[in-house]
């Protein structure tokens, strides 16, 4: 947005990346996509991903997996990339001006899974790992979109993904559950995309955690509160990464046992079908991947592949006041202290 | 894009728009939208217009029009605006220098027709007009979306707006419909949105006809061409603008009434339902209209009309050699010279 909203570092030099660190996190990557296909596989029993492995010409490529009509996914894409390249695109380097004039190297693994049954949410997350010149971070995270309200649901996500970060650091959770909420809401309708979960990027170990554009934000304001953090190593953070990608499993995999045989109708699934355009609004208006992707060049069919397979607008919806519609947007769609929220 | 793009006009001033300017050109706005809602209602014969009236807190307000469910037309917006404020943004004030420091005007009436026959063409119509300071400009056009591949809708629907324009200067139609191909198009999927119409933006009768981004591409080469039209007067682009919008109904009625009546399968309302996504990347991704709109509190619901009632997103879809959807893709997807293509 402006060209100095990164937080001022103390530290002025990141710690050093190991010799074999591309090697490692696109091996860490793979394997996490790998291993949530598999058990995305075996939660779904019946659907099963199909591959695409694809080359970029300007340097790398990657391997897209798509499940479509499972039993429980509608459709599905787990996407694991590496590319490489002469120059980071402008919106990047204006945050990392140090990776100006080298070349760069990103590898990430993404998903989005768009079930059928309405109960059901729809979930998202990618991790994804720089370098460029003298500098490397690591970004990403994981995130919630339900179409019908079930606080122990939301609760049960966000305290999961609590516990992993809090493993690493208890400043982690609280500020990129904020950068989260910040991050993905849709301006024009003056709502989250969904519950969220956490979101942080340009983690290098030094200075603030926060490094969004919103300097008077929740996330920024919570960050300084919290100071600088003693500089973190690439090993802590390569590790927090990982510990992340593996917590999306038991994140999200109970509310699929819970939800996936609750039986609905088609006021349910038209609601759903509403809803899901909010997905097609954020991605397409705000999500900087998404965007960037198309404007360069990008392969656009697994940029898109984050669309539902069937979508729906309808001029001037509003929920009827008292429905578990009503309560989706009055609570959901704002911003909650989930981990704490008080379950019966 | 670039700062610069606007091609030097000679002549230093436009031509003095009349005392009651606005009042003029919002009439007919309102008129056109008139217009077009009652002769759509009558083609349609089932489905009427609701309107919703509203105001801007910062200055004007419109009156939104929505069919749905009709008989032709599974859903349909007119809109007519009229808004006023401080400041012209900044992506306007790149293109018209003189504007800055003054405040602005703007009235326009817009429509996006989503049939449900997926034999009938989804069409788009937008004339708008703006004044601040010392300048004014029109500026719109209008476009066919077809589906399935009939030449001779197509080509009735570009000689309908060639006459109309070959009646106020020849130059008009080749520039401007060269301008549509550029502006309606999909750079992500290498596809224009449809087969094209005309399009034009920042008309004050002074210099060359082409204004867009795309100084090298055809619009601008052809413009460079004819080099610089003689001065043409406010009166004459009043006119001309009106004319476009009385084109629409002889442009795309006599298509409606052609296909209305063929029968489909599911096979054809599925092709719909994905070509339908190509409506919501380009107006999500490139629409300057609907960004900005979308960016800076626009009425949202009246922005978003444009979007599509059911819309479907398939992974790696390619249409079968040698069908209808090939077609498409191969001919109606790419500019071509529908005005004189050779017709049986």
């Amino acid at each position: 947005m402006t060209s100095s909203f990164v937080s001022p570092a103390t530290t002025s030099n990141p710690a050093t990346a190991p010799q074999d660190s591309r090697e490692r996190v696109s091996q860490a990557f793979k394997q996490l996509q790998d291993s949530i296909c598999r058990q995305l596989e075996t939660l779904d029993g019946a659907g099963t991903f199909q591959e695409d492995q694809w080359e970029r010409p300007e340097g790398g490529g990657g391997r897209s997996r798509v499940i479509k009509q499972g039993d429980i996914f509608e459709q599905g894409g787990v996407n694991f990339s590496e590319v490489w390249g002469q120059n980071l695109p402008p919106s990047i380097l204006v945050q990392r001006p140090e990776a100006a004039g080298h070349g760069f190297y990103a590898t990430g693994t993404s998903m989005v899974l768009h079930p059928r049954n309405p109960y059901v949410p729809t979930v998202h997350l990618n991790y994804r790992y720089f370098e460029a010149g003298p500098v490397w971070w690591f970004g990403g995270g994981i995130d919630l979109t339900p179409y019908y309200p079930f606080e122990e649901d939301v609760v049960h996500f966000h305290r999961t993904l609590k516990e992993t970060c809090d493993r690493y650091h208890e400043a982690y959770y609280p500020t990129f559950k904020r950068w989260c909420d910040e991050y993905f809401y849709l301006k024009h309708r003056q709502e989250t995309r969904g519950v969220g979960g956490i979101f942080f990027d340009y983690q290098d170990g030094r200075g603030e955690l926060y490094r969004g554009p919103d300097t008077n934000g929740p996330a920024a304001q919570h960050s300084q509160q919290i100071g600088e953090l003693p500089q973190r190593d690439w090993e802590s953070l390569f590790s927090f990464a990982q510990a992340c990608g593996n917590a999306f499993v038991p994140a999200y995999s109970p509310i699929i046992e819970k939800r996936r045989s609750t039986e609905y109708s088609d006021h349910e699934r038209q609601f759903q079908l509403y809803r899901r355009g909010r997905y097609v609004e954020f991605n397409l208006v705000y999500d900087r991947g998404t965007i960037f992707g198309l404007q360069t060049n990008g392969r656009t069919e697994s940029i898109l592949m984050s669309l539902p397979p069937m979508v729906r607008w309808e001029y001037g919806y509003t929920p009827e006041p008292g429905t578990p519609e009503a309560r989706l947007y009055d609570i959901f769609l704002k911003p909650q202290d989930w981990a704490n929220w008080p379950t019966p």
